[in-house]
């Protein structure tokens, strides 16, 4: 946080002071022997709840046998529901999986990997480097299959209207070992932010050095607002492909945050051109997905229209939440210009910003009083946020009262962690 | 076919006959205008529904939140399900995943390939050769797996008791570069042959010149049965932890051929450092699996006694269609010396072994049939049956009628293809 705040202009002795009474309210939270969990972007049994009808659908009469062997690209029912929310234009560039997104995305890397990004390329294991973009903060699972794989990564600031562009534009257009870029475009994990029309544009218009780059777009929260106007986002496919560039594009969604966490179904949109190579090394991989789960889904959803009205249910169970973390913050930390927060429209996180250097410390408070926060580091490329200042706040699992709490008490280890911290560099 | 067969002694003129008497009744096949499907192992319309009552199962009140993120290893009960199945002492031995085994087989080797087969092993992405055994003829699929990720697949002889042991133990105990071996230990696809004890008990006592060596043992037939005493399997974990060599097995099963081809749950069973290792790396790869689908499958199958009684209700839809491929085979080429089959107890396939050389051409004279078969060499690596001997009957999904008429339709083709190949040898 830049410029003074409440305790700039402090004397030692008042740092002194105020650190005794900080430690003495923390205290009074320890001896409460909470146990909070925010650590997870996880639904809680009131969503789950929502889409229990589903279980009881009747998936009698859908004309091909669903439960037997096939449908390697996914049944046209479940990819066309996909389509209409994706905004592609053709269920050709639509496949559906199984229940995990991020499997799938695991399964496009290593696939490069092995076999490269299409039909003739280079293998990335045969490579001496290859790099990926990460804007920050981000996804923590992103960050681990390359960290796993290892792809080196490169951390790209993000600004409220998307990555830094001209960082972006830069690397990826001159350096051909750099071979992709994670995207949240929509309510990004943590900060919320959704990227601006100017943002997805000029991603539409990159020119790679290297010809097996893709953008790895996860539109996990596609659907997710909490307000009842949420963000609008630009059609990333429908402007790459009035640049003819569409075979950039990796898209990926899923439903687990719209039915089952567990449960759900997953799909890829892409150019047919990435589609027929990824679905013939797919038929490597498997006989096909779990097709009676993807007509239930479906059935249940339908389409986009669907989904929006399903949505609605969640926004309901999830406004006052995100509403209780904006309030608690607001009330400790407000005016005080110790931490900054985010109060995204939608999406599963609050990015809560402290003084630099103040995180891993606020969180380690935070756990000595029960309350379970992301550890720290997590929203960076290798664990390691260079300011140690971003802390991840999941406010979706808790009830409304936990969260209070949990805050409340979180707002105190923010102030406990910077008085320490200061007073240890006078 | 070794010895003397009925044409063996035709003169050039008899035989000159026979394929004109043979090309007329192939003549009449074709006028039925036949659109017979004997290509995959695929489960009939009947043997599905027999899963139906799992769709209505109530799945409240299991405990834990199964709709949620979570559990990486499977839910315990599906997990304590396949135990039982397998024979493994502990859940700590199983992990349970989604619809596809085959995926999970796929998922074992491009690990291996991009991390090793356990902490510290050099990755086979990194080696200039890995090599598989694959006992002849076996599974299509499982040599795909290997021919894509260019792993070198050595032919092994399987025998009415299981692979050629002297050469595996050769092969496996002095060459480093051989990492794995194929196995379908009960109901070989598609031999339909069970290992005997003995092989299991030289499999479980091997000493493999690699550390990274690993048994991958379909057990995809553990439970399918279609005689009322269906073989003895020797169960080849327990073998391998006599002497003390549990490491160097991956088993996999699923209840695709059991519940639901396309819908149904697959575990991997192996020592409990192999699942500790795979585990650590599945967790970069997905947050769990679909635990309602686990849990489904649970409460429906329950335990090994509940999906023996469960499968013998599978036999007895199958039972009539195997022994009307035999019957077919008996009435039509018995006593010709011109061919032999197998007659399994249990899986899904039936071997035809017409005279060397004759196979790719008997299958294109049933094709033009309208009798599909697997293409020819499908069974062996490379796709390259070395005696063009081999055909794969599949006859699982075709009513008994449609069955009868194929055989007699095939029956014909192999003896037209042989007296052609005859006279152009004459």
């Amino acid at each position: 946080m830049p410029g003074k705040n409440i305790y700039s202009d402090f004397s030692r002795e008042q740092l002194c002071e105020e650190q005794q009474k900080l430690t003495e309210i923390y205290g009074e939270y320890k001896a409460k022997n909470l146990k909070l969990n925010m650590t997870r972007g996880v639904p809680c049994k009131e969503q789950l709840d929502l889409s229990d009808e589903m279980l009881k659908i009747d998936l009698g009469g859908t004309g091909e046998d669903i439960r037997n062997y096939g449908g390697l690209l996914g049944t046209d029912s479940s990819r066309e529901m996909f389509r209409d929310l994706l905004g592609a234009e053709s269920i050709d560039e639509i496949m559906v999986f199984g229940n995990s997104s991020l499997a799938v995305m695991h399964d496009c890397i290593t696939r490069s990997m092995l076999f490269g990004v299409y039909d003739g390329a280079t293998p990335w294991s045969k490579l001496d480097k290859v790099k990926f973009l990460c804007p920050v903060p981000g996804y923590d699972r992103h960050f681990s299959i390359c960290e796993y794989l290892g792809i080196e990564m490169i951390n790209i600031k993000l600004n409220p209207d998307g990555p830094d562009m001209d960082e972006v534009e830069r690397l990826v257009n001159s350096d051909p070992s750099v071979k992709g870029i994670w995207c949240v475009p929509k309510y990004s994990n943590p900060d919320g932010i959704t990227y601006s029309d100017a943002v997805i544009k000029r991603l539409a218009n990159l020119s790679p050095a290297a010809d097996d780059f893709r953008i790895y777009c996860d539109n996990a929260y596609i659907a997710h607002d909490i307000t009842e106007n949420g963000d609008e986002l630009t059609d990333i496919f429908a402007e790459l492909k009035k640049n003819g560039k569409e075979d950039l594009l990796y898209m990926f969604a899923s439903t687990s945050k719209i039915t089952y966490a567990g449960g759900g179904i997953c799909a890829l949109c892409a150019g047919a051109k990435n589609i027929n190579y990824i679905s013939s090394k797919v038929f490597i991989q498997t006989i096909g997905p779990d097709k009676i789960n993807q007509t239930r889904h479906a059935l249940f959803l339908k389409d986009k229209a669907g989904i929006k009205a399903h949505m609605a249910k969640h926004r309901e169970i999830l406004k006052p939440k995100f509403d209780a973390v904006a309030r608690g913050f607001t009330q400790n930390l407000g005016g005080t210009n110790l931490a900054r927060w985010t109060e995204p429209n939608g999406g599963y996180f609050i990015s809560l910003y402290v003084p630099d250097g103040c995180a891993k410390e606020t969180i380690a408070l935070a756990a000595g009083l029960g309350v379970a926060l992301t550890p720290a580091g997590s929203t960076y490329p290798y664990k390691k946020d260079p300011d140690d200042a971003n802390i991840r706040i999941a406010p979706t699992f808790p009830p409304v009262s936990d969260l209070e709490l949990a805050i409340d008490a979180l707002c105190v280890c923010v102030k406990l962690a910077y008085v320490r911290d200061k007073l240890k560099l006078i």
